[in-house]
């Protein structure tokens, strides 16, 4: 297995279905936005087209691969290295058959693809504005945490394309941004149907949210309950534990 | 106080103040919404001209004329007999230097107001859009209830020309038309800045939120922790009991 990482990279284990991914130490790193955000996007249909914009390490492609059994999925790195690299962890999973990496520009990415054709997308995409939050970072770190290179009305236009008629997008994302995602959604004829609030704890204000938005469906937003991440004693809530590994709550 | 009321009419003790307020057994009755509405906008600066947006009973305008010290509050109401109930209200309070009912059709009140003047809006719409529910009610009670008379672009449209410049509007409304409105409000101008969701208990799904938003500012949404109803016991949880009437809690 050392020959498929690069320096600075590690191996980690998902604890999941014994998927693994490649991440490096430099680099942004997966957290639990995208456990959260392939989770909530499970009830996308078995065979469905999917797209995976701005998969960064691959992980939401590789978990939603599993948990769906989806024989297709499209993920999109603009980034090079994070590419190349999203598809070792492909490979190390074997999942070459279900996972295609493309290294695109989301800008121009209904001139790469067939528009009209994908059933859903999922998306962890950059929370911050290009102006706000700390510049010295390392660049490639900076471009999957800032809209460096797209924004988010670059990634809702080119999704309202691309997706079918009734076809869904699955969103992650802050609370600070919800009246952009819910503007700009409808903007592009992506109707919000499902919104739902992730707190850290119980007793405390939301830190990010999961929406998902139906092209040309009717008005009518479900907000569901908080998912709460921690219990107050700081541990994973059940729900938490079932989300990561559903074994573990079993036993 | 007897010659005050109408057939089926009676007094009801607001518990804050001393506060009291006229209703209709038979018509739209005050429930936590208005309670909730008046507490969340209480960061309205004193001395502010304020518009209560369908008054109804006259709840509202009656709890933040205490809550704030407000000079003036000029209440809305389209039905002519709840405008002379809430007038009476007002009298029976000896508010009639602070609120003044209006009986006027709300999409036509930039003619009837001065526009960009004011510096709060407040209102408790109806929830329900007009081809929605059970029709078998009582017409003022349906008018109350559905978006007959006036719909949540026609409130949010003519609220944001009343509004001066940083003119703030709070709403009470359902979760279930949050696109709704954050997408008007936005297309208006007026940005949504504070959103607060309300739960009946602590582990259900929103039945009720507020929103706060501000003309011409810039974009950022603070969404608070939940507020929750009711604990797990079925008793009032310790902000609501607050809301409801400090004293209480100090005991």
């Amino acid at each position: 297995m050392e020959n498929i990482l690069k320096e600075d990279e590690r191996i980690d284990d998902l604890e999941f279905e014994g998927l693994k991914i490649i991440q490096n130490k430099n680099e942004f790193c997966f957290g639990i936005d995208s456990v959260l955000l392939s989770d909530f996007a499970k009830d996308i249909k078995p065979n469905s087209r999917v797209i995976d914009l701005g998969t960064g390490t691959g992980i939401i492609s590789i978990l939603l691969s599993k948990k769906i059994k989806l024989k297709k999925i499209i993920a999109v790195e603009i980034q090079m290295a994070m590419c190349e690299m999203a598809r070792r962890s492909v490979k190390l999973n074997n999942l070459e058959e279900n996972i295609e990496v493309i290294n695109e520009n989301i800008k121009e990415l209904d001139k790469k693809l067939e528009v009209g054709k994908f059933d859903s997308i999922v998306t962890n995409p950059p929370y911050k504005k290009m102006d706000s939050g700390i510049k010295n970072e390392r660049e490639s770190k900076y471009i999957s945490r800032h809209e460096v290179l797209c924004n988010l009305e670059d990634i809702i236009k080119v999704s309202s394309k691309l997706l079918k008629n009734n076809g869904s997008i699955y969103m992650i994302h802050r609370p600070e941004r919800l009246a952009d995602i819910i503007f700009l959604l409808r903007k592009y004829k992506l109707e919000p149907k499902v919104l739902r609030m992730i707190q850290p704890k119980g007793n405390k204000e939301p830190n990010l949210l999961l929406i998902k938005a139906v092209k040309n469906a009717g008005e009518f937003l479900k907000v569901q309950k908080s998912l709460v991440v921690y219990k107050d004693n700081g541990e994973y809530t059940d729900e938490i534990l079932e989300i990561y590994d559903k074994k573990r709550k079993k036993k």
